[in-house]
């Protein structure tokens, strides 16, 4: 059985999607970060960096921080949504990278200084909407030609990417102009598990 | 053989290090980004975001981008660098996804903000100075009880993480307080393959 820690969140609804996609078992360990629940020793015990999300696997024993790291375990252990065909085995994970070293973190500095930040500094603001532009560009131009990002068929980088996006559409991070993009969110949100996973936990952000 | 795209930099490095870990023959370009050939036609085809390092492997035909997936590309290729035994595996893994995604993007952001902004914004310089710390004490806690990322074994975490240590010490981003990571680095940059590979492509970063 799958343990997994985790808040209502971006990173965090990679997690859930990932595990409502592929059924497998798992109980869900609310850390409420607004109660800084994810400073405490325990959490810290699991995750040293003190960020959400964090599996727990007890047949394997293993634990996992780092959404990426828990994507690619998750697929690997079920054999699905990620390709054993290596050039699309490749694509996929190129992409899941991509989303975790290139988007993820650019997309939280601007949430940073656009929401969070007390002073509301024009050029810190603007660098990253232009560096969020820029990822947003990348990624309609591969849709343009692909339903999904690792080509055919829907995978563990279409997850990583969607926590995002649900969360842009929340906040108000307008990628309405990314026609490709704005498709594959559509076609990626109509799926059950999905629906689900956004959901999870309970209260859902922004609902 | 390989064709590997890269320049003189903390992401290049990685891709550098691990081909002479591994003794892969492989072909190197020089992408130079002071002179924007990583954003010319023939190098985006390749990374449409514009970015080193990128590899081409013309025995499988895959290309990828992303430092992180170049590295797991080229473990799984050769089977070394990354334990099969599954509870090492996925601590490799996890390390190098929170290099990926939690200290390299961060790292990067403090360069931004300290050495490559025109306006010195104190609140910025002082957040990534602060995430940077966060990230080191996490860094030096796991390397005060294991001589290396993944446990026992030098590993692709290892090599993800010191392109960027390497450059830390270049540009002053000062470790020395953190006695476990500054031992680790030291161990690390001893070995041959390591020393080699930060001098490529040439002239090095900060020779
Ligand atoms: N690179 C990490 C990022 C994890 C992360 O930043 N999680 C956020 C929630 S989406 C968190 O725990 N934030 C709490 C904090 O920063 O204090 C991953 O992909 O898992
Ligand atoms: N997440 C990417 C980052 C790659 C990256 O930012 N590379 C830098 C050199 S270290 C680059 O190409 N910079 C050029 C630019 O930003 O225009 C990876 O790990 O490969």
């Amino acid at each position: 059985m799958i343990d997994l820690y985790t808040d209502s969140s971006p990173n965090g609804f990679k997690a859930t999607i990932a595990l409502e996609e592929l059924a497998l078992p798992y109980r869900l360990h609310h850390v409420r970060i607004e109660a800084k629940e994810h400073k405490q020793p325990d959490f810290l015990a699991l995750n040293p960096h003190g960020r959400i999300p964090v599996i727990k696997d007890d047949e394997t024993g293993i634990v996992l921080f780092e959404s990426a790291a828990i994507l690619l375990y998750l697929a690997e252990k079920t054999g699905e949504l990620l390709s054993k065909e290596p050039v699309q085995r490749w694509e996929t994970i190129k992409w899941l990278q991509f989303h975790s070293s290139s988007v993820g973190p650019i997309m939280g500095q601007r949430v940073h200084f656009e929401l969070f930040s007390q002073d509301k500094i024009p050029t810190a603001i603007e660098r990253y909407r232009r560096l969020v532009d820029g990822v947003f560009t990348v990624l309609d131009t591969r849709l343009a030609d692909h339903p999904y990002l690792a080509g055919q068929d829907y995978s563990i980088a279409d997850i990583a990417h969607f926590g995002w996006t649900h969360i842009a559409r929340i906040i108000d991070f307008d990628f309405s102009q990314y026609r490709h993009m704005s498709d594959w969110h559509e076609r990626v949100a109509q799926r059950p598990a999905v629906r689900k996973g956004i959901t999870l936990p309970e209260p859902a952000t922004g609902a």
